[in-house]
């Protein structure tokens, strides 16, 4: 099986599902659906289920209209409202129209949901029971509504006139219980449920902490609307998480596969960032205008520039990740701020006590070993250069530990704001931490060196 | 239900599963233990259940031993090995030996897999059949399996003699298909298996890709092993997203929650990596050293070193963390790299020209609106202002588009020596960028400034 790289090539229809996913990533739009269209019928449906919703947008747009419809009736309803989601919203009347009736008015439920809330993930077909049929009618019931369109009856769920949800019923306690039995006095009542609103992130968390398949979603009134499957809830897990990835890279989260993004795209998800950084970082210019002097009189001082600042960087750019993902992850609430900064505080103190070291051994290893161009006399850093370390021990720590600090303060202040904790990102907190760093260095240097080398 | 805030309040007998929960991450293990125990018998259990595998496993510890069998056995096979491997390792025969002979054996099988690959995983306890069994045996033995000890019913699995696995019917099949039909002919046979020594990275990739609720285990002879379920997959997701993210924020993995990690060991897990940062940069101050002579004759260069720099970094920490998310996510391999490459040569030639042309804006801006406090006729940056914006932008242009390319290609060079791509984290190509952003700045500005300022 030789990965295919032409369109030539793709145009022959011994096409395998093998040969196409291989080249998937290099072919352009037209490639794919050209290539999914020579797939052997068989081997287009597994295929075919295989690709994300992004992808299958892409190929379902490129093809014939009576071809549109046999895709699209061949999605279960929640994935087909994702596919929906991802097609450009002037052609989606069009693709809903293709849908039987029944079909067009779950998918329209579903669409009013926005695509990262519990109702736009859950599946609206689910298997439901009456809490006053035995368990053989339940078992024979639910065979029934198998023959039909119901995707899972791993879970049966018990519902009222009303469509309120009373309990749940596992297959397995079908199964085990004695058949005369009360559908009602089998059923778990204590389940879990999910607002038909919730968003993703925290039907995640639910997922990840209660280990479960599947979690029912109910509507303001307790009517239950659908369900989320653990099999979704996969793909969520990992779009949020590349999401923060992404903001904590300093981009905008990029909303489709890397080698995707057009180049218009993903310039203007960086560029935007990187202006507004670049803009924030020309204060340290400005500080630096402001310290001309004090380098006009002593050079050695501008050396230690980009040393110092970046500890400070690094260090806040470590602090701010931990704080953001421990957020993510439900382990650090807002009102635990002052716990995270007294942990930090103690953290960035003692790194910067170690980095601190690390740059007075520097400065104490170069003074013996080498000597100034200048003055061959004096060793590398001049006569004063037990001064200089000092300053440079002392800005070390003070940065390190006002990097530190600012880092995983930052988080909690963006939540706090109502903005996302992950904004804080590591070239954010790096230029927030550069500028007040050179003010740490400078006034540092100007209260050690004056009278000396200043 | 007021928080519970100090261990009197633990000590009595009233507390409740909602009370633990919110005190439960300002409580140190003692604390945990003994609410834990104060917990009525029916919230304890389901409080244990929603605990990870970390809290079960402090908990156990915690307890007398006819505690700690309890609570061992209640857990499948698939937690419990999870649970023993947060243990130390001098515990852990003590702990097996609670088990009774049949789980003992499960759990030794499971314990020889590392906790990160399918082995490590999965569920022992599946569903078997036969596949000479009919459709009406199949679903009476399924009900008496499911009687004994075999967790999930949701798929059963068609093993021959040998174990070797033949193909799987779902419990949907088996209820729609003719009661006398073979399992053989119902059972689908184009099934996802993987090896028991998959990595868990991948097995999360399989699960999102094909929108699956449990995927088999097989050993090298083909014969089936256990059953990875999605549950445990959404751990794993956010498992690997986290270990990825503090990589990315340039911390070692800390492989326990935030507020639960001691600070010895928060500390060696940033001080390892920021030391390690702290030397590399301090090239930049021996390339410093190297311009200094620069610096004493033009201090008004070393206004715009951290600008640069941090031009550098912020585009190779942008294009790093989508190159390592991306290959994460299996968008990405490692043959794309000239894709890669390509891609981001323009980008980052793109954003340096907007970047660059910000710099220069600045500089006639401030040469306009402000003058030098030395020389009020010459402007903010003197005479040759000119010549100082040609160097910033040639600079700002030249050091983003190489940071992007450093940024892009670092993950691939990692990963093709085999080391983790996520360790290209936004610091270490910030430090990479900072030493040859100051080499292309100073050579920039000895090339346009030599014969006027220098």
């Amino acid at each position: 099986m030789s990965p295919i790289d032409t369109e030539e090539d793709l145009a022959n229809p011994r096409v395998t599902a093998a040969d196409l996913r291989d080249a998937w990533p290099v072919l352009d739009t037209e490639g794919r659906v050209e290539g999914f269209r020579h797939l052997m019928s068989a081997e287009a449906e597994e295929f075919f289920l295989e690709l994300s919703a992004f992808d299958r947008a892409q190929v379902v747009l490129g093809l014939p209209s009576a071809e549109q419809r046999w895709w699209l009736r061949a999605l279960p309803p929640d994935d087909l409202a994702d596919v929906l989601q991802e097609t450009p919203e002037e052609e989606r009347p069009r693709l809903v129209e293709l849908l039987d009736d029944a079909t067009r008015r779950e998918i329209n439920v579903l669409l009013a949901y926005s695509e990262d809330e519990a109702g736009g993930l859950m599946n609206p077909r689910y298997a439901r029971l009456r809490p006053e049929m035995t368990v053989d009618e339940a078992i024979g019931y639910l065979r029934r509504q198998t023959r039909e369109r119901v995707e899972s009856i791993y879970y049966a769920y018990v519902l009222d006139q009303e469509s309120r949800l009373l309990g749940v019923v596992s297959f397995r306690q079908l199964m085990m219980a004695r058949g005369d039995a009360r559908v009602r006095d089998v059923m778990a009542q204590d389940l879990i449920t999910v607002p038909d609103e919730m968003d993703q992130e925290a039907v995640g968390r639910l997922f990840a902490q209660h280990d479960l398949l599947a979690i029912p979603v109910v509507d303001a009134q307790g009517r239950m609307q659908g369900v989320v499957t653990a099999d979704d809830i996969v793909d969520v897990v990992r779009e949020e998480a590349t999401e923060d990835i992404q903001k904590i890279g300093g981009t905008s989260a990029l909303e489709a596969p890397y080698l995707q993004v057009g180049f218009v795209d993903m310039f203007k998800k960086r560029a935007g960032w990187l202006t507004l950084l670049f803009v924030g970082e020309m204060f340290t210019a400005s500080a630096m205008g402001h310290y001309e002097h004090a380098i006009e009189r002593a050079a050695v001082l501008s050396m230690f520039i980009p040393l110092i600042i970046s500890s400070g960087g690094n260090c806040g750019s470590q602090a701010s990740t931990l704080v953001i993902r421990a957020m993510a992850l439900g382990e650090v609430r807002l009102r635990d701020w002052w716990r995270v900064f007294l942990r930090e505080l103690a953290a960035g103190f003692s790194l910067g006590l170690v980095l601190g070291l690390l740059g007075v051994l520097r400065i104490v290893i170069w003074q013996s070993s080498f000597h100034s161009p200048d003055d061959a006399s004096q060793g590398y850093y001049g006569q004063h250069y037990h001064l200089i370390a000092a300053t440079v021990f002392t800005s070390v720590l003070g940065v390190a530990l006002w990097g530190t600090l600012a880092g995983a303060l930052l988080p909690f202040l963006l939540k706090r704001s109502g903005l996302d904790p992950a904004s804080a990102s590591a070239p954010l907190v790096a230029t927030l931490v550069d500028v007040t760093g050179l003010v740490i260095y400078f006034s540092v240097a100007i209260a050690l060196l004056s009278g000396t080398l200043l």
